[in-house]
This record gives C-alpha cells, structure tokens and sequence, in this order.
C-alpha cells in the first residue's frame, strides 16, 4: 500500500491544480492519497459513489474531493470537527489528477538492454529503451524511444512498437503485429495468436492459416492474461484509447472501436466491429459477424447475439433494453407464483362456464 | 496483414486443386488471399455465410470461391464486371485448401536449440527440434521430432512431446504430461496444473495431491492462456483433433472426446465426458461429474447442470433444448405484459364471480 | 498418471492412520490410491459421492474408504467376491490422508539458486530455496525459507514472499506485493497487475496511478492464469487458506475472507468484500462495491448485483435463493405454454362476458 510521497502539499495548492474550490483551510498539509475509509489527518480523499457518502460523517481525512452540491452542510457530521472540502464538477478526474501529481505512474528502472536477453540482429531499438533479462525480441522487429519490455516477454519476429509501451512480464506479441505509442499491457497478455479458424470436412477440423495481424492503437491497455487472436487474412484491431480488463479474449478479424471499456473477461467472438465509447461489462460475451453501436452499454454477463443500435443500453441473455430487462427480471422471481394464479383462474373460470359446477348463475 | 505472396496463380489451376469448376476466365492471375470486404483484382476470396452474399454486388475481387448454387445471375451485380467464381461444394473447405496452397502455415525458423534455452541433461530431444532462448526443458524430458518450442516455455520432469509439436511463448507443462504429435499450444496455455482438488475438514481446505496427469491426443489445438488440469489420480484427456479456444479452462479427470470444438471461455468442472464432435460455443459452463453425448452442441453461455444426450442442441441456464429455448426466451421478454394479462383476467373474473359487482347478469 | 508407489501398506495401517474402521482383510496389502473407475487388487479407492455407489458391486479395488452407513449388505455385490472397506466419518478427507501417506506432494528438486536466474544484489533470500532458470528476482525483494521458483516467474520490485511458497512457471509478482507462508502460485498467475482505473474526462479514459498492492494471506492457492488486481490506494487481499480456480479475475480493493472456494472463471469487480467460507462456483460474476456474507454460496455462473447476507444460497442473473431459483428455472422452460394458457384464459373470459358471443347464460 502506498505510504506517504514525503512531500507536504497545501490544499491550497491542490485545489489550484485541480480547478477546484477549498472550502475550509487551505493552509493545511496534505502527503499522502488515500480512500475513505481509514484516511489519515494528512490524507486526501475523494467521493463520487452516493453509496459512499455517509463515511463523510465520520471521517479523519486531511481533505476530501467532492462536487459542487456537497459541502458541511449536507454531510451530517456532528461529532467530528469540521471537514476541509476541495469542490470539483468532476471529483473522480479531479482526485486522479492530485493521485498523478503526489504520486505518479510507476517508475521503470533505467536498466538499459540487459545483456541476459535477447534481441535478434536485425532488430531496431529507440532510444531509452529498457529490455529485462530473459526478454526475447525477434527478428526485424521495431522498438519505439521509451519502451519498456519486462522480463519473460516475448516479441516474434517482424512485430513493431511505437514509442513509450509498456509491455509487463511473460506477455507475447506474435509476428507481424503493431502497436501505437503508450499502449500497455500486462503480465500474460497475448496479441496475435492464431484465430480460431478451422473448416471441418468429413467431420475433421482443418486448420486455416492465419495469416492475418493484429494491431493496437494509441493509448490502448490491456489487463492480465488477455488474448487478441490475430486476423484470418487481415487485421485485427482495438482502437484508440480502448481498455481491456483482464482474462478478455478478442477473436480474429474484431474491430474494436476507439475509447471502449471492455471489463474484465468479457469475450467477443469473430469479425464483429464496435463502434466508440462502447461499455461492456464483466464477461459480457458477444456472438461472430455483429456491430455494436456507438456508446451501447452492456450490464455484466449480458449475451449478446445481434446487432445493437447506438446508445443502447442493453442486459441480459440474449441481451434486451435495460429497463425492460429489469422489469422482466424483477417479474421472473415471481414465475412459480404467476403459474400458480394462471392455475386457479382456469380452476375458477371452468366453474363459470356453461356446463361447469357453478356456472349457471341464471340456471 | 498478409501480402502479396509475390506468386501469382491461375484461377483455372486454383479450381482443379480443390476441384471446383470456374465460371468465368480461368486464365486470371491470382497473388494473394483475402477477406471480401477490400478483395483486389488480383485477390481470391470467399463466401459461405449468406449474410455477406449481398457484397458480390459490388466487390472487386478477381475471384470469389462459392457454392454450386450461385453464379452470376442470383447475385444481381449490375454496375460492375462480371465476376469469376469457383464452385465447390464445400466453399469454406476449399478456400482453405487455397490459403494452405498459396499461403501456408507460420514458418517456425529452423534455429536448432539456443545455447540461451535450459536443457536438462537427461531430455531427449528428436531430429530437427528448434529450442528457442529461456525455454526451459526438465529431467528426462522427450521431445519428438520436429517440435519448435518458443521462448519462455517451461516443460517439466518427464514429460513427452510426440512429433512436429509447435509450443508458443510462456506455455508450461507440467511434470509427466503427454502430448500426441502435431498438438499446437499457443501462448501463455498451462497443461497438467494441479486440479483443484481440496478436502474441507473442519472449515479448513486442505490439499489433495494431484497425482494423476494430462494427455493431449493427436491434433489438438488449445489457445492462448487456456489452462487443463491434471486429474486427480489417473488423466485427464483430451482426444484426438479436438480444439480449445483461449482462456477455456478444463477441469481434472475430464476425458474430453475426439474432433470437439470448445470456444474460447469455456469452462468444464472436474470428471465430466464428452462424446465425439461435441460443440460448446463462448463461455459454456459444464458442471463435474457429467457426461455430454456425441456430436451434442451448446449456444454461448449455456449452463450445462444435467447429462445431455446425443446429438441434443442445447441453450440456457440451465440448458434446454434449443428450439424451446428461443421460444421461452421470445416470451420472457414480454413478460411483464403477461403479468398485466394474469392481472386484468383476475379483476375481470373477480367482477364475473357470483356476487361480483357485474357476476349476475341473470340477476 | 500414478503409478505404484513401491511401498506397500497394510489395510489395517491405513485405517489406523485415519481413524477407520476395518470390515474384511485388514491384513491385504495396498500399495497405489486410484479413482473407483479402474481400481486394481491392490488399489486403494473411496466413494463419498453417492452417484459413484453403484459402481461398488462391480470394482475390483483392494479396499474402498466409505462413509460410516457403507457395508458388504448396502453395495448389491453378488458376482464378486466381497470387498474389504474402511469406514470413516469423512471418506473424502480420510482418502485425502491416505493419498498424502502414501503418495505425498510433488516433489521439487533441490537445485539451489540457477546461474541462470537473475537475483538483483538487494534480494534477500531465506534458507533451502529453489530459484531456477530464467526467473527474475527483483530489488529489495525478500524471498522466505523453503520457497520454490520455477522457471519464467517474474518478481518485480520490493515483493516479499514468506516461508514455503511455490511459484509455478511464469507466474508474475508486481512491485511491493506480500505472499504469506506457504501461498501456491499455479503457471501464468499474475498478482498486482494494475486495476482497472480510469477517470473518463471528456470522452478519454484517463489511467488512474494504482499506487496500493496485493496481500496473499497464509495457505492461499491460485490456480493457473488468474489475476488479482493491486489495489487503488491501498490493499487488495486474499484470505488465509482461501482457493482460487483458474482463469479467475479478483478487481483492485476487493477483501476476500478466510477459507474462500472461488472456482474457476469467478469474476469479482472493485471493492467486493467476503466474509469468511464463501463459496463461488464456476464462472459466478460479482459485481464492485458489494459485500457477500460468511458461509455464502452461489451456484456456478450466477451474477451476483446486490449485498448477498450470511448463509444464503443463491443462484441466477440477478441472483436470488437458490430453491426460489430452481422452481423460477423449472417454470421457464413452461413459459411458452404459460403464455397459452392465457390466451386461452381470455378468450373464454371474453365469450363470458356480457355481451361476448355466449354470454348470457341467463338471457
């Protein structure tokens, strides 16, 4: 866990940085970013979740980033001395801009090409490169300034990289592949393996050459054990911006459009396209040759098995609109009773027929 | 993205090597396969799913491989050239036959064994065997001929590799694994880990020693990061010519049949069968103890809880069949006008009852 | 699989070992523990699972460990001679003593600290570790007695492991990370990879520095390829004694409790806590921010969107009690029916009212 940077910093100041507004002392001292719950004198924190907003009550943090319609009036804080706010429009960005300046990004140690990995001949690498040992960077291959390339990773041959990637231990790029400037990926991640292509004759599985790439644009980062099969014959793609979670598997010939979030073990079979600001959730699963429109949400473990049209919010197997998702699921508990009364007005209305025991008001 | 191959072929000599029949100029020179969507005048592609049929309208491509039923007058292509077509039976098949033709497989360098690879002194390695650095190949260890096994591949004590066996980046086998000939491990795939085998004896988990193994029959594929088990006791198998997408895990003492295809996520719990030709699409979960019958198929996300018979296709949670499936679920998503319905008939019938506000209509 | 062990045990012996109770030929010598399916004369077996019972009047195993209500009467074995069991109050945990006595855990060669890893000078290593090839150790990391490496495991910075872990092939250990004693890292694992973090601010998702870390409690086992994410701020932290599956995902924050069974594929976003002897079976989705209750348990691929209390037992997406979920399951795939029967129900209702064709029983 993160201990203090070290480095006292007035909330004054933070809240210049941040384009926010103290509300209380702005002299104070701030040295370390903490959550919530167990935030210290000297720590600053953050709200932006309501489900979070009654710790305000109680907390001992140094300084709390908040919006604009929070303040001591609304937090209910009796027995605690007054808490010093930085008021924000967006308190998350801006609590992250204050993590990014106390703390920072992990620091990767200048280590230079070390001399127990292994890098083809024909390889062309940046400067302020940093190569681990037992990293493996084939033939042809290009590295971007400012890489860094942990160790166990793996480049084969005739892969590229733009400048400042960072690519964690025991990762695999496979041949032919390219990636942007800053595209991360961590521990695991596979890009380029062999699409799942086989044609099955007299009830064989012929593998199909995939002779296709993979490529990573801009700004793209990839969680933990993650897998980009490698295009049939072209090429596969995650757009700009786009975030993977972990355990992720991307089929061959997707395109992935710009500034998606595709959560954690969320799987998209092949050849289907997103468009940008798409949103899936933990292990949405999404079927072959689709499109999903710009900024379609999906909720956690949705199914989705046709085309979604833009701005869609959708949930469910097979996925339907959110609202009318929850309405159904909300009536689906009560399906044992629904049966149950279906059952007694049959019983019911076969006694008002004509004919039935107690049918003949009139007879 | 694949180029040019820098050959060119004539589309006469394309159709007899998969015994099609042109329809058009025979005499054309094909240089590269591709996707239709982009195909060139000098390109081949293909089309087998109707969805994309409608693209013949329009594409440029210099041959397209299609079934016996279309030919120039069902695609309606009016503006543009006449287009050139192999028939085949089996277009997929066959256009696959081409790319292995024009194309082929990953050429794996033929590199030997790397004085950066670990060697146990003990392993027997076959002829013409490509060891890449930081492999590390264990005690007693047997690799057939042919294999190339990549960087960061860690094969432990006593296992055995059959022949032409390709192993990606950062897979691992564990100790006393065996794999047929021609099995493909892409990266990051972990074979013969420890199942997950604890007995809870007062609210402590404690280990089972896994002493059993993984045998992997002829022609499996298994893709990047997917993880099968060792059993138990005895093996867990996977049979001949059967396929595993990435991130599917295998449970221990599963024996997994022949020429089956599990997609990428799919997870199958410990000592379940399947029968031959078995298909469980993206993230099916199987539970243990079960057994799958022949060529059964299961739709994306199914949850299989029951033994399913042969040749039963399958989909939900849990599975039904799938006929019955996409019924229920056309219905589910109306089921809150249904409620709506129950509701109006109970007051209707409420008011019919003798004693209800209109019940007496001979009153 | 497991062969002999080479080293034969008297019934008698193994029965005291655990606790038994010898019926038949304490005397008859066992030397190998095998699965009921196969098990030879001199085989020892065991049945807790009361689907395999039936498979007692056929086997010819040496000895079979069975609950306290087994005998030669309850098993319908009339063609084979009889068979000598042990009796126990646990058979499942009672076998899993006996596999241990005889066969025991993997064994890990003492082979010292490889030339060909890379420890940095500031590493402390305890006594009787294993490091082997091409694992990386990184600066002020402290390794514990007894612990093994494997080859292609990645250590990064300031991690500390306690005694007698074991580290599978290319596991990956993020910067300042905590392993307690005896933790079980299977191939692929990745522990303190970043979470996954981002302030979206004007369309871009900015990553959010995850400056916390990962604790792995005493007895923790993960299998192959899973991921813990490193907490934002603080601690991400999984339970003494807790087991994870493969494939599994844990999101940054989250607490698991003590003696956890989280299967394979389970997914856990954000900030989730569990309580103590929480049970998730395959490919169970939990969604951020939540708490699940001591003793809780989900069935396999339920997703899990609200605070689940102590004790419950649920199932589905949404989840809800599990005897709730079965009757609401078994009604679904009645549902089309369902929908027919109220159709008929209005159609009688409207020729029952006044007015409808035969309404007027009375007119």
């Amino acid at each position: 866990m993160a201990g203090s940077t070290g480095n006292f910093h007035k909330i004054g100041d933070l809240a210049a940085h941040v384009g926010g507004t103290v509300l209380g002392d702005a002299g104070r001292l701030i040295d370390r970013c903490h959550g919530l719950m167990g935030a210290a004198p000297t720590d600053i924190t953050f709200v932006s979740n309501v489900k979070y907003m009654r710790q305000l009550a109680t907390t001992d943090a140094g300084c709390v980033v908040v919006g604009r319609q929070v303040n001591q009036a609304s937090i209910g804080r009796q027995e605690k001395p007054p808490l010093t706010f930085i008021q924000t429009d967006d308190p998350y960005f801006a609590f992250r801009q204050i993590v990014v300046l106390m703390h920072g990004f992990r620091r990767h140690a200048a280590v230079g090409i070390s001399p127990l990995a292994h890098i083809a001949s024909s390889a062309r690498l940046g400067k302020n490169v940093n190569i681990h040992p037992f990293a493996y960077v084939g033939e042809n291959v290009i590295v971007g300034d400012g890489c860094n390339i942990y160790s166990g990773v793996t480049i084969m041959d005739d892969a590229v990289l733009g400048a400042e990637c960072i690519l964690y231990p025991s990762c695999t790029i496979y041949e032919q592949c390219v990636l942007g400037n800053r595209v991360i990926l961590h521990a695991g991640v596979v890009i380029g393996s062999d699409g799942y292509g086989f044609a099955t004759h007299k009830g064989v599985h012929h593998k199909i050459p995939q002779i296709g790439n993979v490529i990573l644009e801009d700004d793209v980062e990839i969680g933990g054990n993650s897998v980009v099969e490698r295009a049939a014959m072209e090429t596969t793609r995650i757009g700009m911006g786009t975030k993977l979670g972990n355990g992720v598997v991307i089929g061959h010939n997707c395109h992935i459009g710009q500034h998606n979030l595709l959560v954690s073990q969320v799987g998209i079979a092949g050849s289907t396209s997103t468009g940008h600001h798409v949103v899936l959730a933990g292990q949405v699963g999404v079927a072959g040759h689709l499109h999903i429109g710009n900024m379609v949400t999906a909720a956690a473990q949705t199914g989705i098995a046709g085309d979604i049209l833009e701005k869609q919010v959708v949930w469910g197997t097979p996925s339907i609109e959110i609202h009318q998702a929850k309405r159904v699921f909300a009536q689906l508990a009560h399906l044992p009773e629904l049966v149950k009364r279906v059952r007694a007005l049959e019983a019911q209305l076969e006694k008002l027929k004509p004919g039935g025991d107690h049918a003949e008001p009139g007879g």
